[in-house]
């Protein structure tokens, strides 16, 4: 197997793979500074949400460099909102933005070098943390499936929407590990393809059985009986369970009720929001009309078409039939068994 | 109201706008023999089974100028057999071309010139029937939506699949002729997008007001209430009302069935197929795996990663509220109402 790198530090300078150039160009960007931090997440350079954490912290350890003597713990302040602010769905950065500023307030008072290398250190740890979970997220959806099973998944919470293994195809590199032979598909994600550009990518790269769809392809698989269990990613469940993850989740989830097969999200407790009572209090970013009227730089219709572009959907509490985080699987009723596990 | 020009002819020449181009260029072909109307139907340039009959009829007419005096008969039925082997799914290009064999063998003793004008004059009947037959399902059509309605359609049921007023498309030119204001959405309708190319496209082009969306947004509208109906065209209707229709119609008519929304297929009788009892019996082609890999002639993912394409899918008869035909509005159960319209 050869997995992608998604991204690595080295004191002063982040170095990202730029997403935006797959399938076609493998580059990576280096970046110095939190605004270019900022930048490489609003344009996607890094997405996923436990990715886009994981920068977002070392974001922070990059603002501690640029931070001035007398004002640090202001800078790093308005520097953690901006970061905030590059992406309004994903419950990660804030939440690594929120835990960067407590070691930026612990360490205040310590010499500059001393409080840069305390954020360093937080922020490799946020970046090891996600190794180690997206293992364990793995091994328990692994545990909900067999050799030869067939698997749908949607989007792009791979490798490359984390730093190692993915978490919703976690389950797909361990399988290979241990020899299964496990016939996944890629929903390829429009409007912007993540699917095809990055899950498909990355698990054909690693050489695992990797067969494309477009997104109106997989109730026939299912018809079919091809498929045996959705996985998908998610960028934050709300307290009762409903889930939001990228456009098209919601959509998937009633071909499983339909057909019955069962929804698992991959999600790790981070992305678990217990101030977010519901679905409908999951903020929604709609993205520009463009991302539909083109695909990459192709024109697909007249330049000036009316068009409806939700970033992410939210899937009910009821079309899941887990929540599989590092710490276990929790099964319906999802309210207290989140609860039990954010303890 | 400007509605896009499909096909014309003028004896010895049928000319074809060219699908292929748009949105990027309106373009038209001319072509002079029934070899080059079947690579026209074959590549796309005419899409859509009412335009692919028509297309085929006058694809025959264009054969009897071919055709040697001596071996008049054998060669239309080779000229037929060929046009008819150009898709595979499309029941209205055998249905035409039988047709037009009927007259060519009414018309074999007849002199060369007779011969040919005889036939000319079937394929313009066609032709003439085809709008006068959207008119009429549009009219149908109408009778089951409201001033201020939303409607999705999938695919390209429109004028662009048609010769005028489209099947699926009908009742919006006609409800726009009366002042009516309709929402319309259009599903994008991967891989070949003609939904985003055709569909908004042309309805966008006659001023109407149409929303493009990726196919697995609709169920966030369906959601929101902004679908009261979803209309589409079909390629083949089976004696039990099985539909076999663009891939994506059957996700389109789970997502139907889960919100309670009434799904209607626009079908000329010519596609009402009672030889073929049910959905089993319908072929789907599978196409090109690049048409996944790539959108126009940009590549998405890996050039060589593995894809599944099947060009149609086939949507069950109980998920359908309504087949709309020139000739009326049938209701299940579809056995009994389809044999009846067909008589």
């Amino acid at each position: 197997m050869d997995m992608l790198q998604t991204l690595s530090y080295a004191p002063g300078r982040l170095t990202l793979l730029d997403q935006t150039q797959l399938p076609e160009i493998e580059t990576n960007v280096t970046l110095t500074t939190h605004e270019a931090v900022f930048d490489a997440i609003r344009t996607m350079i890094v997405r996923g949400a436990p990715a886009i954490g994981v920068a977002a912290a070392y974001g922070m350890a990059l603002a501690a460099y640029q931070a001035p003597e007398t004002q640090f713990l202001p800078y790093m302040e308005r520097a953690g909102a901006y970061l905030v602010s590059a992406r309004p769905t994903a419950v990660n950065l804030p939440w690594a933005v929120t835990r960067m500023l407590k070691t930026a307030s612990a360490a205040a008072s310590l010499p500059r070098p001393a409080r840069i290398a305390a954020l360093e250190a937080q922020a490799a740890a946020i970046h090891r943390e996600d190794e180690t979970s997206n293992r364990a997220i793995g091994e328990h959806l692994l545990s909900l499936l067999w050799d030869g099973c067939g698997v749908l998944t949607h989007c792009n919470a791979g490798v490359l929407a984390t730093t190692a293994y993915g978490t919703a195809t976690a389950p797909f590199y361990l399988a290979a590990e241990r020899g299964w032979k496990l016939r996944i598909y890629a929903d390829e994600t429009r409007p912007r393809l993540q699917g095809a550009s990055l899950t498909a990518y990355e698990l054909h790269r690693a050489g695992l059985d990797v067969t494309l769809i477009c997104d109106n392809m997989a109730a026939v698989l299912m018809r079919d009986k091809k498929i045996d269990a959705v996985i998908t990613g998610c960028d934050r469940v709300a307290a009762n369970g409903d889930t939001a993850n990228k456009i098209g989740t919601f959509n998937v989830s009633i071909l499983c009720r339909h057909f019955g097969v069962p929804l698992y999200i991959a999600a790790p407790t981070s992305t678990i929001d217990l101030a977010c009572p519901d679905g409908a209090h999951i903020p929604i970013e709609e993205r520009s009309a463009d991302e539909v009227r083109r695909v990459r730089h192709t024109p697909i219709t007249a330049p000036d078409v009316k068009v409806f572009n939700p970033s992410f959907d939210v899937t009910p509490a009821d079309h899941i039939a887990a929540i599989v985080t590092e710490k276990g699987i929790l099964r319906p009723p999802f309210g207290p068994a989140l609860a039990k596990i954010k303890e």
